[in-house]
C-alpha cells in the first residue's frame, strides 16, 4: 500500500489526494509538520517539501512528476488524455495553477494568513494579501473565459487540470477567499467536481484554529 | 516551420532550445523582450513569459508542456524513457532544476546580476546574490552525489533531466558563476553534453554589456 506524507491545505498535496481518490488508489495519509524540518522527513526528501508518495519502498517528490506516475501506473480512468495536443493543454494548465496562480494566489492569501500562523512564521503581510485578492479576480476571469468554451478546464472531459485547479480554489475557500457568485460558469464547475467522491476527504479537512465557513463541505454552496 | 520566442540566457528557453536541436527540429528563434510587455507578445501569452513556441498557428507556453509535447511529437531520439520509474524520475529532476535550482540558485545569480540590468530593473540585491553562491555549492554536491551513481543524471542514458540542468548551469556559466573544479563527475558530465552539436547555438549566445568568459564556448574547459 502507497503513503502519502502531507498537509492538509497544501494545493500540492491535494491534487495528488485527487488523483488517488479518483483512481480508487488505497492510500495511508500521514500529516506531516514538513516546516519543523524533522530529520527523518529530511532524509525522505532534502527538499523539505509535501507532498511525498512512499511507493514500492521509494519516497516520491513533486506533485506533478507523482501524478504522471500514477497515470501511468494505474491508467484508469484516464486523467491526462493520449492526444499530444489535448495533453499539452493539461500540462499547460497544471502548470498556470501550479506557478502562476500559486504565486500570484495561494501563496498571497492562504500562505500569509494561515501557514504563517500555523508555522509561528508571523503576521501576515497586508501589502502581500491585498495583491493575492486582486490576482484572484483575474484567475477567475481567466477560468470562466475557459469554461464558457469547454465543459471542463481543459476540454471536454475532466482530467488533471481540473484537480490542480480545484485543489488550489478548495483549499483557498477554507478561508472564504473565493467570490463564487463572480461568474455562475465557474461555480457550476466547482460544484461539479466538489460532488465527486474523490473530493469527500478534503472536505472533511480541519486545521486547528481555522474554522471553514458553512459553505465549504456543503455540496448545494 | 516552428518559431520559438525566447530570451538567449533565460534557462527555461535554453530546456527547449536543446529539444528542438537534439530533435534536428527546424525552428525560427526569434528573441523576446518579454520584460516590456509589449502588446502583441502579451497577446500570445497572457502570462507574459518565455518560451512560447508557436506551432501549427498555436501560442504554446510553458517550457515543461513544450518539451512533453515536442517527445509526443517528435519522438527521436527519446528525452523521456518509456518505463514509468525512469519517467518519474526524469520529471522529478526536471521540477528539482526548474523549481528548487531557479528559485535558490538561477534567480538569486543571474536574474539580480543580468537580468535587473538588462531589464533596467536597478542594481543586484548583495543577500540575494550571497544566497545564491552558497545555494550553488549544495546543488553541485547533489548533481555529483548523483552522477557518482549514474552516467546522466536521471540514469544511464541522457534525458530531458541533463537538458533542464544543464540550460541552468549554462547560463550561470555565462556569468563565471559556476566552480567547476569543486567535482570532476560535474565537469565531466557538463564536457559531455556541452560537446553535442545541439549545445552549438546556445554557446554563441551573446547578450550586449556581458562577455561570457574564456571558457563558456570552449569545449575543452
Amino acid at each position: 500500500m502507497y503513503s502519502l506524507y502531507h498537509a492538509p491545505l497544501s494545493p500540492f498535496c491535494r491534487k495528488v489526494r485527487l488523483v488517488l481518490a479518483e483512481k480508487k488508489i488505497e492510500v495511508k495519509l500521514v500529516e506531516e509538520r514538513y516546516w519543523e524540518k524533522d530529520t527523518d522527513f529530511l532524509r525522505r526528501n532534502p527538499a523539505g517539501k509535501v507532498p511525498i508518495l512512499r511507493a514500492n519502498g521509494k519516497n516520491m517528490p513533486e506533485s506533478q512528476a507523482i501524478c504522471e506516475w500514477l497515470e501511468a501506473k494505474h491508467p484508469e480512468p484516464a486523467l491526462m488524455p493520449e492526444d499530444a495536443d489535448a495533453a499539452y493543454e493539461v500540462r499547460r494548465l497544471c502548470a498556470w495553477f501550479d506557478d502562476a496562480f500559486f504565486n500570484q494566489v495561494t501563496s498571497n492569501l492562504l500562505y500569509e494568513r494561515v501557514n504563517k500562523k500555523v508555522q509561528g512564521a508571523g503576521y501576515p503581510d497586508s501589502s502581500k494579501v491585498k495583491a493575492g485578492a486582486k490576482a484572484v479576480k483575474f484567475h477567475l476571469d481567466y477560468m470562466a473565459w475557459l469554461l464558457e468554451k469547454r465543459r471542463w478546464l481543459a476540454g471536454d472531459v475532466m482530467t488533471l487540470a481540473d484537480f490542480a485547479a480545484a485543489s488550489h480554489l478548495s483549499a483557498l475557500d477554507y478561508t472564504s477567499d473565493v467570490d463564487w457568485a463572480r461568474h455562475d460558469v465557474v461555480k457550476e464547475w466547482y460544484a461539479k467536481i466538489k460532488s465527486r467522491p474523490a473530493f469527500r476527504g478534503i472536505l472533511s479537512d480541519v486545521v486547528p484554529g481555522f474554522m471553514p465557513p458553512p459553505h465549504y463541505a456543503d455540496l448545494d454552496f
